[in-house]
C-alpha cells in the first residue's frame, strides 16, 4: 500500500516534472551559442533524463508481473504483455530514443531532437490515453468517411485553382502540387495570405472553398464530440457502479433500480479533517459513505457514521438548513446526491426515497430528543 | 422589499455603467496627448470611478450579514466568507487595482492600466460566473487530457519545423522556441502569415498541424458544450421545481409527475396590465399561476383568477380560438405550457389531463349560461 | 384556394427573383462606369425593383384582414398587426429603403446603397425567419453571459498587448483602441497579419488570445447548436402531431400513443401520378394516407386506398419484396414510417402492430385469392 | 461467394489503387518539364487508368442485373437503373472524363485535368457517401435557412465595407464586387491579409463581420452534427437489429426486449482461430455467437459453441476472471455485449439475465465436476 502510493505520487509528478526538464534542456540547447557554457548544462540535463528514463523502463519491466497471482513461468509473458502494450511502447520510446538517434545520425545535437518522443510520457501517466484511443475506434467509420471527402475537395480544389490561376501566377500556381499549398491553407481558414488567387474565378473558387472547409470541419467536431460525450458518459457509468454496488443500503435493490442511481450520483474522495458541512448552512446535497467514517457533531457526544450509511439528507427532505456539523474523521470515499438529482430518484423510486424519509425522521426525533 | 429592488437596480444598471465609464476613460486615455485637457479630464474620472468602487467594496463587506438571521458573533465570519468568495475577490480587486498599482508602479499612467480588472465586474453581475465555473469544474478531467494532447502535439511540431526549415529560413526557425511562434498561429489556424514553412516538408508538416489544431479544437468544443448543455438543463431543472412545488394543483402529485411537469413547463415574470391573450385569437399556450392575479373578461363581471389557479386550457383542449381576454392584475408568476409539451404531458401523465379537462368543461358550460 | 397557390408561387418564386435583380443591378451599378450606358440601364433596375416592392406592401396592408372573420372594424387592427411583425417591418423597409435615402443622402448614388435592405426579403419568404427568431430567444441568457465573458477577455487582451508592445510597434500599439484591433483580429483567428506581436510577451499573450478565443466560440457553437436541435425537435413534433390526429386508424389511440407515434414518422407531400413503389422492389418503408388517394395495382381492378389507410406494411412486416406496385392517384399528404422507427413501435406498442398485423394478413389472404 | 469476395477486394483496394495512380500521373504532369520523358510516361499512366476505368464501366453495366431474379425483359431495366444511380452517374462519369475532354479541349493537357472527377471513385467505394447524402437531405432545410442568413449577411457585409473604405482604398474597395473578396475572406476567418480595412468604422464592421461568421459557422456544425448523429444511430439500429434477430436465444422475446438489446450490443468479425480471452485474464465482455463456431478449451475434450450460443457471461456475472480459454474455430460473427451495457440490459430485462445466469451456473457445476 505504501509502495503503491509513493509509486502514484512519482508517475503523476516526479517523471512528468524530469521529462518537462530534459524537453526544456533539449529545446532550449537550440537556442543558445554553441561554444557557451550553457550549451554543456542543457546537454548534460538531456543525458541525465535520458538515463532516468532508461533505468525506469527496465524497473517497469522488471516490476510488471507484481501484484498478480501468476507462476514464475508466465511472469515473462506478463512482461512481453507490458511492452506490447500502448504504454510499454511509449516508455521504450523514451528509453531508446537518444541512444538509436545517437547510432544513426552524426550529429550529436540533430540526434537530441528525437527526444521529443518524451512528450508522449506527458499522455501516458494523464488518464486520458486510452479514452481518446477509445473515442477514435469508436468514431473511425465516421471520420474515415469525413477524411475521403476531405481529400476529394482539396484535389478537386487544388486541380481547379491552378487551371484559373497558372497563367496569372505562375510562380504560386504554375502546377498542381503548388496550388495544394493555397488549397490546404483555405480549406482549413488558416489563411497565411502568402498565396492567394488573383482571377475572378480563382476568388469564386476560393470562397467555396472556404466554406466546403468549414462544412467538411464542422462535420468532423461534430463527429468527435458525439463520440467522445459517449464515452465519457459509459466510463463514468462503469466507475459508479462499482462504487454504488459497495454500499450495503443500495445492496438489495435489483439491477435496474442501481442502474438508476448510478446515473444521478458521482463519486468524491474526500481527505480527514474536511467539514463536509456546517450546522446552520443551506444544504443541497447529500452523502453515501462507501468507505472511510465522518462524524455527525450532535448531541453530548459525536455520532460516528460508516460505510453503508447515508447522511446530510434532512437538509434535502424538508428544506431546513443543516442541523449538525459532519466532520470526516478518516480518509472517505463519498457519493453525493445533489437537490436536482434527488428529485429526480424521488420520482424514479419513490420506495428509495422512504426509506431515506423514515431514517431521517428517525434521526429528527432523535435530535429533539438531544435537544430536550 | 423596496430598498431589495433598489439594490438590484444598482446592481444590474448603476454599477455596470460606472465600470464602463472608468473602463472608456483608462482605455481613451491611452490614445490623447498626454498634454490636452482631456487626459485630466480622464484621469479625473478613473479616480472618480475608482473612488466609487472603493466604497462599493466597504458598503459590501458592511451589509454582508442581512438579511440572514445569525448572533452578532458570526456577523464576521459572513463577512469573511464574503471576502473569499469570487464575488467578494472581484470586488476586492475593483477596489484595490489602482491604489495598489499606484503603489507600485512609478508612472501613475502605468498604474492606471491596472484598473482593467475592473472588466470583471461585468461577469460578477451578470448571473453567468457561477455557471461557467461550473461547467468548468464539471468538464476539468475531459478538458485538461485534451489540453495536454494539444500540449503534446504543440512540441512536437515546433521541434520538427525547426528540424526542416532551419537551413531555409534561419531568422524564422533557426531555434525550437522560434518555431513556437509558427507552431501555436498554425494549430490554432490563426494564420498571420509573417512566418511561412518554405520546404517540401515544412509545408507537408503545416498541412498536418493544421488539420489537427481543427481536430483537437473540435475534441475542446464538443466537451464544452456537452457541459454547459448539462449544466444548463440542471439549472433549470431546480428553478423551475421550486415553482411547481408551490402550485397547489400540482401539490398533491407523487414526485415522479412533478418531475415530469417541471422539465416541461417554463417561467415568465409578466407585469400588471399585461394582455396574455385576446379573445378569437388562436391560442397554443395555457398558464399556471404561481402568484399575482389574472382577470378573466367573460360574463358580468370578470371573473378573477389566483394562485394555484390555470387558465387558457381551451384553446388547448379544443383546438378553438380564445373564448376570453385574459389580462394580468397583479405583478404574476406564471408557469407557460405550450401545445407541443402539453401534448407530451397527456401522453405520460393522462390523469392531470383529466382534470384540466374537467375544469375546462366545467367552464365552458358556465361560459354557455353567461351567453344564454 | 387558385389564389392562394398563385401568392404562395409568387413569395417563393418571383419576389425573390425580383430583389436579385434590384440588388444585383445596385451592386453592379457601383462597378460600372458611371458615364456609361450600363449605368442608366442598371439604375433603372433598381428603381423599377423599388416601385415594385413598394407596391407590394400597400397590397400586403390592404389584403392582410383577408382570412380572418372579423368585422370591418377590427380589419384595421388586423393591419397594424402586420406593420408592428417582423414580416411588416421588412416589408416596410423594402419599401421606404430608397424614397428616404434619396431625401436625406444628396448624392443619389449613395443613396441606392441603402436598397441592400431588400437582402431581408430572403429570410422574410423562408420559413427560416420565426425559427431563428425563437433560437436566440430560447439560448439569450447564455448567448448573454458568453458575449460578456468574451468582451471581458476582449478587452483585457487589448490592454495587455499594448503595455507589452507599445515600445516595439508605437505605430501599431500605441494606444488600447489601436491594440484592439490586433485582438479581434486574433481572438476570432482570422488573423489578417497586418499587425502581429514582435516581443517575447506580447506573443505569449497572442497564443493564450487564440487559444482562449477557441474556446469562447466552442461555448457558443455548442450553445446556438443545441438551441437549434431543441426548436427544431418542437416544431416538427408540432407539426407531426396535426397529421396523425388527422388518420382516422390512429384516433381511437390515446395522447401517449399518439406521442409516440408522432416522435417516429414524417410527412411528405407526393404529386399526383407519383409510383411509391414497384411490385418485387425490396421495401423498407410503409405509408399511412392523411389525405388524398393512392391505387394499389392488384387483381383485375386496382384497387383505391383514402385517407385513414395504410398501404406497404407487408414488406415490413413479412421482409418480402413489394406485393404489387402502388401509384398516386391524387395529390396526396403521406406520413411514412420506415422500417428502423416501425421497430421502435413494435417496441413501445405492440397493439397497433398487431392491428397493422391483422389487416395484413387479410390482405395476404385476399391477394392469393386473386391469384389463385 | 468466391466472385463476390474477390469483386469486394476489388472494389476496396484495386481500384482505389488504379484511381489513385492515375490521379497523381495527372497532377505530376503538371509540374514536369513538358519535353523530358517523365511526360510521356505520365500520360501514359493516365490513358491507362483511363482504360481500366472505361472498361471496368462496361463491365458493371453488363453485371449490374447479376443476383437478381428477374426475367431478360427487365435487366435492362435493372442496367438503367444502375446508370441513373449516384454510383452509375460517378462510374460513368470516370468513364468519360477523359474522352470527353479530348474531344471538346483543343489542348491534351488541358484536357487531361478533367480526370480530376476520378476522386469521386473514393467517395463511391466507400460506404460514407450514401450516409452523407442521407444527412444532407435530413437537414437540408435548415442548412438552406442558415445558407439564406449567410447569404444576407455577405451581402450586408460587402455594401457597408465599400461605404466606408471606397475612399481610403479605393484599389481594393473601389465597388461592391470587390469589397466581396474581403466579405467572404473575413466571414470565414480566413483572413489572408491582402485586404484589410484601414478606417475606424471599417475596423468596426469587420470587427462585426468575424464574429457573424463564426455564429452562422456555429448554427452550420450544429446543425450538421445533429444530422449526422442521428443518422449513425439509425443506421447502427438497422443492422444490429438484423443480426439479433438471427441469434435463436432472441427470437421468444417480443419486439420491444429485442430493441432494447439492439441498442445496446455491436456486431463484430472474427476471423478463425483468434483467441477471444484467455484463462485467467479480467473479463468485460460476452459474446452471442450469429453465426460460425468457437471452442471452450476446459476439461478432457474442448467444447464446441454454434450459431446461438452465448459465452464469456460468467466474468460479468462473477466479477471473476476468465474461468477457459476461447478460441475461434471457424470465420464467425459474434454480438459483443460489454459490460456497462450488460449491467443496464439487467436493469431494463431481469428476465433475460436470470436465463443467462441459469445458464452460468449450469456450466459452472460442469467445470467443477471436470476439476473434481
Amino acid at each position: 500500500m505504501e509502495s503503491a502510493g509513493r509509486r502514484a505520487w512519482i508517475d503523476t509528478f516526479v517523471l512528468p516534472l524530469v521529462v518537462t526538464g530534459g524537453l526544456a534542456a533539449m529545446i532550449l540547447d537550440t537556442a543558445v551559442n554553441p561554444d557557451s557554457g550553457w550549451d554543456q548544462i542543457l546537454i548534460a540535463v538531456v543525458i541525465a533524463t535520458a538515463t532516468i528514463l532508461a533505468t525506469e523502463f527496465m524497473v517497469r519491466i522488471w516490476v510488471a508481473p507484481e501484484g498478480r497471482v501468476i507462476d514464475s513461468d508466465s511472469a515473462w509473458r506478463v512482461r512481453a504483455d507490458y511492452l506490447a502494450s500502448p504504454h510499454g511502447l511509449i516508455d521504450a520510446a523514451g528509453a531508446l530514443a537518444l541512444p538509436l538517434a545517437w547510432l544513426y545520425v552524426p550529429e550529436y545535437r540533430d540526434a537530441q531532437l528525437f527526444v521529443i518522443v518524451w512528450a508522449l510520457k506527458y499522455v501516458r501517466h494523464s488518464t486520458g490515453l486510452l479514452l481518446l484511443i477509445r473515442v477514435a475506434l469508436r468514431a473511425r467509420a465516421a471520420l474515415f468517411t469525413v477524411m475521403t471527402v476531405f481529400f476529394v475537395v482539396f484535389l478537386g480544389a487544388s486541380t481547379v485553382a491552378y487551371f484559373f490561376e497558372r497563367h496569372a501566377q505562375p510562380e504560386l500556381f504554375g502546377s498542381v502540387p503548388r496550388a495544394m499549398w493555397w488549397a490546404i491553407v483555405t480549406l482549413t481558414t488558416t489563411g497565411y495570405g502568402d498565396v492567394v488567387p488573383k482571377t475572378l474565378w480563382g476568388r469564386l473558387l476560393a470562397g467555396w472553398v472556404m466554406v466546403s472547409g468549414i462544412a467538411v470541419f464542422a462535420l468532423w467536431a461534430g463527429i468527435i464530440a458525439n463520440a467522445f460525450a459517449e464515452e465519457l458518459r459509459r466510463r463514468d457509468f462503469l466507475r459508479n457502479w462499482d462504487l454504488v454496488a459497495q454500499v450495503p443500503f443500495f445492496q438489495n435493490l435489483g439491477a435496474a433500480a442501481i442502474a438508476d442511481i448510478v446515473s444521478l450520483v458521482h463519486a468524491r474522495d474526500v481527505a480527514s479533517g474536511t467539514v463536509l458541512f456546517r450546522r446552520g448552512a443551506a444544504g443541497d446535497t447529500m452523502y453515501f459513505i462507501v468507505s472511510g467514517e465522518v462524524s455527525v457533531e450532535i448531541g453530548p457526544k459525536p455520532q460516528k457514521l460508516q460505510a453503508g450509511d447515508f447522511v446530510g439528507e434532512m437538509a434535502l427532505l424538508f428544506g431546513a438548513a443543516r442541523s449538525a456539523t459532519v466532520v470526516v474523521t478518516r480518509p472517505s470515499l463519498l457519493l453525493v446526491l445533489d437537490i436536482a438529482n434527488f428529485r429526480e430518484l424521488a420520482g424514479r423510486r419513490p420506495e428509495l426515497i422512504n426509506v431515506i424519509e423514515g431514517e431521517a425522521e428517525r434521526r429528527r426525533d432523535a435530535n429533539r430528543a438531544f435537544s430536550a
